[in-house]
């Protein structure tokens, strides 16, 4: 897409640095880290998001993604490598490897609630009526 | 396993609020939501996280993650749903889908930094080392 941000580093219209390429996927360093070596995977093909993006393709750029963990985790001495699709900050499917460490002293996650009395019920009727 | 936590949801030997199950998957509400709807999705078979899945199941599997995504967008009328394999707390691969909200109130990522000079290059060179 003309106006992508990711489509122009795919295109070469503007620089990244780049971890890994093949004929469909492209790796590339996050200009802004959480963390030393966090990478965006990216399809080359546009897709503003996953609910667009095709099952195969879907399913290939996991396997891709699982492979890229690996290296992530031991090129870097990672503990564990988290890997994520957060929203729609740039609407090109793109999935996050950032690798942890057990004293990065990061949040291990958003904080928790408690479900209300009678509410688990509702949610779940909620999901299984749009099964 | 038999002293696996998931591998007892999974075999109805501890309760569990199930979302949706087939042969393969089990998706059920996570005991410490993020938000209401937080859905944990597992294979039924053991994995103790991604690195031992095999590539076929990685790929079927956010394939139903993504099915079950756009499911709890729409039954729950969130703006967004995170998918994120987040390390090694219950040692059986599990897929985390949280419901987001625009006005939710929590953070979108975890603090960013900056590399130091020649840093980023190093890093590239330890990750291609291992590719």
């Amino acid at each position: 897409m003309n106006d992508c941000i990711f489509c122009k580093i795919i295109n070469q219209e503007i620089p990244a640095n780049i971890v890994y390429q093949d004929d469909k996927f492209l790796a590339f360093l996050d200009i802004n880290p959480v963390a030393a070596g966090h990478t965006l995977l990216i399809p080359k093909a546009h897709y503003n998001s996953m609910a667009e993006t095709p099952d195969r393709t879907v399913g290939e750029i996991y396997v891709k993604a699982k492979e890229l963990m690996l290296v992530l985790k031991k090129g870097l001495n990672a503990d564990f490598v988290v890997l994520s699709v957060v929203g729609m900050d740039v609407p090109h499917l793109h999935i996050h490897l950032i690798p942890r460490y057990n004293n990065d002293g990061l949040a291990s996650f958003w904080p928790t609630k408690k479900y209300q009395p009678g509410e688990v019920e509702a949610v779940i009727k909620k999901i299984k009526n749009n099964l």
